[in-house]
């Protein structure tokens, strides 16, 4: 027998995994969650029908959400996780030395607990004295915060369900008013091959909001569209402001796809990408003396 | 009716595509050709099962094989393609003015002939007065010439079937010799995340046999590990010494992919990908003043 799991990626794109075992699969209050081992990428975890991570190639994502935005700032001490149960974003903010508190804010519970059964090499950070997991909704928890954290990372699943409001002008206000006053953000914001008008509104947003917004990316094998885009909001520290010297005094640990290199490369962005986020500001620019009310 | 493209990326990997419409198929004395219509990248060539091109993602590919070894040449006259018999990277080729002379080499007419059929925009500079399309092995073809080409873009199938030779260090020797003093050629050479073995051999080869060897890459969404290799090997010019300012003068042209910033990142590699090639370097190394006749 063969047992294949298959992501609708779009109506029109699968992508399928030979499946060597089902290690775990419930019913949470939040989605349909299923940890598979594959063939091809070893562990893996989905929600609601979505790959969210694998053991083999996880590595891209976790380095890129977590080493840019805290290698921007100059001594992030305070950081937050929105989402990201899993812990693999958790896991390399815990490289940088200065993290004193690292918080993971995820709506479900029941993520975090089959990560630390079944995907220890991910979810290893948890444990870590420093993490504090708070098993609410990511958006209430901002709300009530002001200036507490110097990084806020948004590791969301996809813009439909619960995660819908991650993906907001408001979310993205209330991360302004919860970072310090030298703080930034990075959320994911999907790939420009498959998700262009989400890509170029978020980012007219967070250009309105912040005084310094840039698009980076990085190629995620399993994710649909693979050119994956992570949005920043800062404050004041430009990602791309960061000279080559100071990236490389901070890589103290190994990496796999972040560095120094990297970092500057992955703000280039092709023509196509770059001209559907000028499109976006564009477009948007006329509201600009309206919105932006938290700057 | 539904009816669905698949194809077996790995053992443990399928990527499917809704197909609207099968426009063209047959065996040709090298492989099985289609020519489908797909709902998600336009109509798209298969060559034994394998995509070689969507009309909506060819861009990136194009654009990165044909633009960062002509940019490179100071004033590459004489250019061959070798396989490429959809006519994409002659396409781009065309859009430098210096080239008076660019040789399609593709051992099965019928790809050429059903790309002039059913893809005329990725095939239409097929037509131009500069190009000569031969329907010949490409190994022969170049075994037989000297210091004739500038660049030589070798844009083959997998490396199974009638591509293996292309991937030999005997090939890569051949392609030196049929060069210009200071001609440089470029080979697509798969993915980092399937295909280690491939690209470490093939850039120890081409490191031995050339005196500038670099390894670049860009994210094609329909290829089986979606971060795609491209090695390049120059007799004297560097790709990474040409100044920003001269890229830009030679963008006469609009792009999509490409531009001055995506060549310099193009270079730069995660670690995981330029700790293979440095490994493939050293396992190579004993046998160099064995190697490298060509040089």
């Amino acid at each position: 027998m063969e047992l294949w799991f298959t992501e609708r990626q779009t109506p029109h794109q699968d992508f399928s995994l030979r499946v060597e075992r089902t290690l775990h699969r419930e019913k949470t209050p939040y989605q349909d969650l299923a940890v598979l081992e594959t063939a091809q990428w070893g562990r893996m975890l989905v929600l609601d029908g979505y790959i969210q991570t694998t053991v083999e190639d996880e590595f891209v994502y976790h380095e890129m959400i977590a080493h840019v935005p805290l290698c921007t700032h100059p001594r992030p001490r305070a950081v937050a996780v929105i989402g990201g149960g899993d812990g693999g974003a958790i896991r390399e903010v815990l490289k940088h030395p200065s993290v004193q508190r690292a918080v993971l804010v995820e709506i479900d519970g029941r993520v975090v607990e089959a990560a630390r059964t079944y995907l220890p090499e991910i979810s290893s950070g948890l444990a870590d004295p420093r993490v504090e997991v708070r098993i609410e909704d990511g958006i209430a928890h901002l709300a009530q915060r002001r200036a507490e954290y110097d990084c806020i990372l948004v590791d969301s699943t996809d813009p439909v369900g619960p995660a819908v409001g991650l993906f907001s002008a408001e979310f993205y206000a209330s991360v302004y008013r919860a970072l310090t006053e030298d703080g930034l953000f990075v959320a994911q914001t999907e790939s420009p091959f498959f998700n262009r008008d989400l890509i170029q509104r978020v980012f007219a947003s967070v250009s309105q909001i912040f005084p310094v917004a840039r698009l980076y990316w990085a190629t995620v094998p399993t994710y649909p569209g693979v050119f994956w885009t992570f949005t920043l909001g800062s404050k004041r520290h430009d990602p791309l402001a960061v000279v080559s010297e100071e990236l490389d005094r901070r890589l103290t640990f190994p990496t796999r796809y972040y560095s120094a290199g990297i970092h500057r490369a992955s703000f280039v962005l092709p023509p196509f990408v770059e001209e559907l986020i000028q499109a976006g500001k564009a477009g948007a620019a006329p509201s600009r003396s309206n919105g932006g009310g938290a700057r």
